[in-house]
């Protein structure tokens, strides 16, 4: 962990001084994206992520990244400068009352050393914490004088977290495989956090599954254009048991069973089908709506039913998944996409934020590689600027295109800054139809009227990536989109494009 | 209530439904904005002000907010919309789990109600905790479902909270004041808080007492021009002893006794020097680190004081208040804080986050009216800004200046564009020393180096400002500020002043 | 604080070590009975007692007890030991984690300092907040290392936490009573640990005003034979109603508006009654059912309104209370509770856990004198023997009488041992039905049926008492009650008088 | 979970209400026992146990056995009651607000679900949370008024958390034991908890490996008299250091890595010993003091390990125990518990808790069998009385030997009465040196002078046994011991035995 996170204050000073000349301080304007930053950094270099702030201002102005970070299951180690000891009992300027209770419920674990001497060793069970499964965040409150105490030095440590399934696990799983005729495999973000996507693509392949994506799922865990690839499940236990319905098995894989934006009523899954979980997270088993759930690894647990089944693949899915559909020529959001997806590179990784058109998203940017997809599993705004920063510092020699609301993206503007400054090879796509569209969108959806204005007129893109030193364009003409887009992946600097669509005819779900 | 500040998602559609036309929305971009600009509203209306935010990621986004309107001692009734009740056990997206831990430990009181018809019950609550001394931020989580319940009427209640020290209490007030012939008085932010200013100018004017200003005071709680004004005190344990050690008594009134920021060893007074407080926070008794400290409503205790002294005025404190020094012609913070001094309108409000320029502001632009200064408490940053929006939406017939860093407007840049929309004559001042300006300055106070860069090169804030449909301009020369501001004082509508400063040479204390 | 409860653990050894020949440790066998007694020590000596516990198990084992102090507004301070700070990264044995989260939400602050230096300025700052309106336990983890270091003295401190009313808030409650035809006043407990009975029943006599005692109060706030007395009300909503209907005023004094146990619908109050509550408890303000609220401190408070009213009494109640029913001879609880009162020596102070009993004690034995009578008001049990340690201890030249129920005294019977060690003259009075016979009561005011068996056959009271060195002896005839009762206060030491009764008809409410 | 440990209070009336036939309600008088009670139930039949605690004061009464049942890794779903939804914005009596806070941080999960409908799938959470690794406790706050309402049927689930190793993980302990010269193993209470026992046996012989019990452990997981038992560990860092160092690997299963008492400095293991640690626990990998971690299942990964090694036992650990001492003739706890195993049955089962006889009897009383011994891993003091009702319950062809102290027992005496009503044939050996004399000889050890008296005279024993309807005799004479047991271990009832122990002599470590 070599690559800070931060946005310093005064309680920060002394872990600053001397800063070592192989250490980069990473400097966001806003503390809530110096961990949104971290957090993509940690996810794509499959290691916890350091970072730095201020005492409790600095982390309550982070608090909605740690909560994202929290849901993203991304192991952080966040520190925050605590004001001297010596003065805590006169209540000083910048003191963190009850430090460690301030993250909570969203982080693994909290603490302030009760010694100087000590830092070392809570920075280190921080660590190991935010690395067993699930993954997660934690943070150390770091009292700032304790920085100029000597202290012995911790030995190092190894931890192996990494488990298979216990036998009995593993012969549930196989017996459900055998006895199902049409089985249906649903992926979740664990797939790929954990690095199961071949192995979940080899499964399928010998079950002739028909492969879904769990609703809402942060991470691209099957490629997308897979002959077994049958598509989204959209956070609606109704819809949820229709898409499913043909099935006698659903194996869940690294996701919950389900998760549910919208209530409707009835059984989580159709009568007779079965439902088995496997994910190395303890709360998604304890809160799923039906089935047999298996707590493990998921890639580990993968390898070892692949090694016990028959190597020929049987029958596919039959699962024909509907083609995208045609477009008119209003620059809507669906049709930016569509020109995007021309021109985007084959290993260009996505981050995404732009709540109004994630079903456009996936209807025409078909995600293909393991690794290449990202989103916040908070629902929370204002990660996937910052994130897309994260992304191009973990993954210099990759174009990272960060696709963004609007309001999404002012949520967290500033990061472009932080861009520009390490001259990071991003694009930021704004899908810009000047409202808060998701409410619009889902108001409709609920039949509500007479809701105040959600619409956001008068932002100027152009001008607000100008002002941190990105450069800017304004899409309004659908014929200039492509063209806009392979300017930005031809130069080594971040751009933003910001493209004028209109999409009062989006649907949420 | 029936202005609301909020950014909101889709839990909180139900509430938004058929909104009533005598009530007003303010939208903001960001939570943690949203969040200050009700503070700024609450303390300027003296009464608590309403939010509305979205789920945890809302409320998290807004965190260091909450926690500066904590450290503020400011009425606020935060909600954060909660998903529907039906789908909390399968842990659905937007789900606050635990909702009522997560703003802890910096909200008075913080409730999930255990059923829908509790709503108006909690909400009337929260009402009345805010509105207790210490006043502070409170917390309802509201699941969405909640607001499509019918409910009972809530009787409306009335409740007197202020409080006048015991006979006790008054009866050691009076005797400190008889035994002493060199009294002080320290103001801090609960003076003017409580609308005890004109108070304690009759108080300082009978003792003839010298009046400082308690360290990092948020608010003007003394006429800085007025004959007994003697000047600012540092949270500096040394600083504050040698100040004071000319008095036999100290009485601290509406502030801890001390707030520091820096630890120096030693005693908290001289010996010999007798030291009463008076406020109304718990706390700050039990965390005073000397003296006799007597909980109470300040202004009505200093009422009751008054009552019983002699009404004759002692002779003046005889504390020769320092010139402001000369300044050179190099354009710094100083020299614009002198021009703004020269063209500010006698009845502006300033509001303040500024922190390398805090010593120059109080040195060049003396307060002097009640009610007319405000800074976050907390020290944390991101709250000028907005509170400046909040604090033009209270008083629509005033002028607010907002004098910020460069850094201090980045981290809630976005509430530019609720002063657009909302044509509020607000000016924002930036001190632009392209730099955390306070890091380099308190690094040099502490004998720090090889620290990482705290430049903040490449930020164009006239972009940034018109990014957001406000006017701004950029001053280089110092024979350009007085018209600037002048202009910005004559104009109906929000503009940005960026000064370009060099402060090599400021200090931190 | 000379006197420390106590049961120690090999963390408290260092504070234990070289113990003063002028501090007092008050060991109990069980760590709630050693909170308990202190709480009746500290209620009865009107300040603050320290207690001494044993690390995570020992507040642990205390956490009832605790929360009936805090439900009792309480001052104490409450230490436990926590392991070697060197130790804590490794989790040791006796080790606390997050020892300032265990006792919440249930103590007003908590704290492990962040220094051994800073352990006094801990304890002093626990005092205070203790101290503060409205009082109750506060906690301080120490480090058992802690004590080996040398600190420097901590400055003696004074706070003056009484308050009176605001101008205004006198004013309404001089208007409120000039202008009620038929006033009632509703005492809590808060009368009485104001010390405001005096005051109160001048306020009585000069308004002719009925005086209510509220639902489930847990002391004696007001002389149950003064001819104001209006008798007790019930934890239900429809009888609280009902019993204040021909009020036009209901002044509520040091009570919530109003505690109910069992729930029924409909308005907290008869529509036309005006009621205005007087409190020190900012909870029972903001939680109030209905009216105008007056945060003060009670005593106070009422001396400042009455040296406002005119000096002569108006008109008393009328209320006629009803006279005691007649019993039948069978050897009840109310029997047992008649014969008690006609030897009850005038001073004798009651520490009550009877449940079943309640309606009985207070038809059979009227308390006459404030500071006499002490219950637990948070319905806990275990409290009320250990605490009639803790009242003898604090008021060496009273008697002590403890009404009990038989399942009650269970909860705490160990605390005998404390009470024979130090030879006090307690009489501890078991109305002993062989059973939880308040359950049974409950379920018949419910119509319940089927549940488990609450009998408690089994018992040998006279044996435990034994057991713990307290003389016992077993009452089955009603004639012999007198004479038993007698017989222990004429003894200097401890005794146990079980008494078999037969409640089969009692009611609960 | 048919059997159903509690103390019922008015809250709970809803729930007990046509109570089923063939469930068993076991009423503790205490609380604290009722939960000890069901942690040795639950340890026993290796399933969650299910308690009903009474509201706050319940739980607060409780929570010292919470934290065992926490340290003791045993699954419970613990609920309690809560008043009525309706009541709550009230504060009614009996209301525990916040209740889901409370039993933090010692619980794994609570919650006070959102709707009445949702309480069965609230309580199904509590248990897979419960029986997820680690095991521990779950908290459910129940609304008294839920119970009325209908809800559907919750679908049965089945979760399967067994995990093995990951194939680096078996890899990495295969590769420890090839290269190691002079393995030993060190168990803690992971083994037995995970049914490992005979799998250990198993490799400890394959190895030759020397075998230790870590410090304090509370289950045995190793039968002692096994020729590779090669002792307890003392919880003294040198003191592991030390008996460790003749090793060239250590392999820690299911134990911290250590748990430590007493501080001593340097460093955790002798230089040149490697370090393995195999468990569930997540805390205890994260705070090992030393080496590398594996978390895992137990006996899933011994069995994986063991079928990887060669089939062939390598020669033994050569480690030669000590002979136990030889005792004089007074009679001591040492002496008592000699005489005991010489009667003891060989399944008999022991409960510990007699801490200043705990190196007595790990010397004289070897424990052979899995599943025989258990102790509170908490170090706190009330568990084992109630425990041994608890294991009974569990077992009740068994025979239960509680081995106490007389200051331990203390804390859960009435819990005789529970064993008395349900005629458990449980045989509680009281080594009664009439004093807390771990504190003083924990205080010699420390060189302690001037602490206040930890005796404990005037307790009888006899007649406290007698008061609960258990058989008691009192044994004052070494000769009488032998006799006194086996007329226990005739006896279909329970008996206690006090000792009279003269243990002036014996030292903690």
């Amino acid at each position: 962990m070599t690559t800070v996170f931060g946005n310093p204050g005064s309680t920060e000073l002394r872990f600053l001084r001397s800063w070592p000349s192989d250490f980069r301080y990473v400097t966001a304007l806003h503390e809530g994206s110096a961990v949104a930053m971290a957090d993509a950094y940690a996810q794509l270099s499959r290691n916890a992520a350091f970072v730095n702030l201020h005492s409790a201002g600095g982390l309550g102005n982070a608090m909605g990244s740690v909560f994202t970070a929290y849901k993203n299951q991304t192991p952080l180690v966040i520190t925050a400068g605590q004001q001297t000891r010596a003065l805590m009992p006169n209540a000083p300027f910048l003191y963190a009352r009850d430090a460690v209770v301030m993250p909570q419920p969203y982080v693994k674990w909290s603490c302030e050393p009760a010694r100087a001497e000590d830092v070392p060793a809570a920075i280190e069970h921080a660590y190991h914490v935010a690395m067993q499964r699930p993954f997660g965040p934690t943070f150390v409150s770091i009292p700032e004088d304790d920085w100029d105490r000597e202290t012995v030095e911790t030995p190092l440590r190894r931890v192996i977290a990494d488990v298979v399934a216990s036998p009995e696990g593993i012969e549930t799983i196989l017996a459900a495989l055998a006895a199902s005729a049409r089985p249906a495999i649903v992926v979740g973000p664990g797939v790929d956090r954990d690095d199961a996507s071949a192995a979940t693509v080899a499964l399928a392949e010998r079950l002739g599954a028909a492969v879904y994506v769990s609703p809402l799922s942060s991470r691209c865990s099957f490629p997308e254009r897979h002959p077994n690839f049958a598509g989204f499940l959209a956070p609606v236990r109704t819809h949820v048991v229709e898409r499913l319905r043909e099935h006698d098995l659903v194996l869940v894989l690294g996701a919950p069973v389900f998760t549910y934006h919208v209530f409707t009523d009835g059984p989580p899954i159709a009568e007779g089908t079965v439902v088995v979980q496997v994910t190395d997270d303890p709360d998604a088993v304890a809160s799923a709506a039906a089935g047999t759930s298996i707590v493990a690894t998921l890639r580990a647990t993968l390898d070892a039913v692949l090694a016990r089944m028959p190597p020929e693949p049987r029958a596919g899915s039959g699962v024909a998944r509907a083609a995208p559909r045609p477009l008119v020529d209003t620059l809507s959001g669906a049709l930016a996409l569509r020109a995007l997806a021309h021109v985007l590179p084959a290993d260009a990784i996505v981050v995404e934020e732009a709540p109004s058109h994630r079903n456009a998203l996936h209807e025409y940017v078909p995600i293909e590689r393991a690794g290449t997809f990202y989103a916040a599993a908070s629902g929370s705004l204002g990660w996937a600027l910052p994130a897309a920063v994260g992304a191009a510092l973990a993954r210099p020699s990759r174009r990272i295109v960060a696709i963004l609301g609007d309001g999404s993206s002012m949520y967290a503007i500033t990061a472009l800054w932080t861009a520009a400054r390490f001259a990071l090879p991003i694009t930021f796509v704004i899908l810009d139809n000047a409202s808060y569209a998701a409410m619009n969108q889902f108001g409709r959806f609920l039949g509500f009227e007479g809701m105040p204005s959600f619409d956001l007129a008068g932002l100027d893109f152009v001008r607000a990536a100008e002002a941190f030193g990105v450069r800017g364009v304004r899409i309004e003409l659908a014929g200039d989109l492509e063209e806009a887009f392979r300017a930005c992946f031809a130069s080594p600097l971040p751009t933003l494009v910001d493209v004028a669509v209109d999409d009062a005819a989006a649907t949420i779900y």
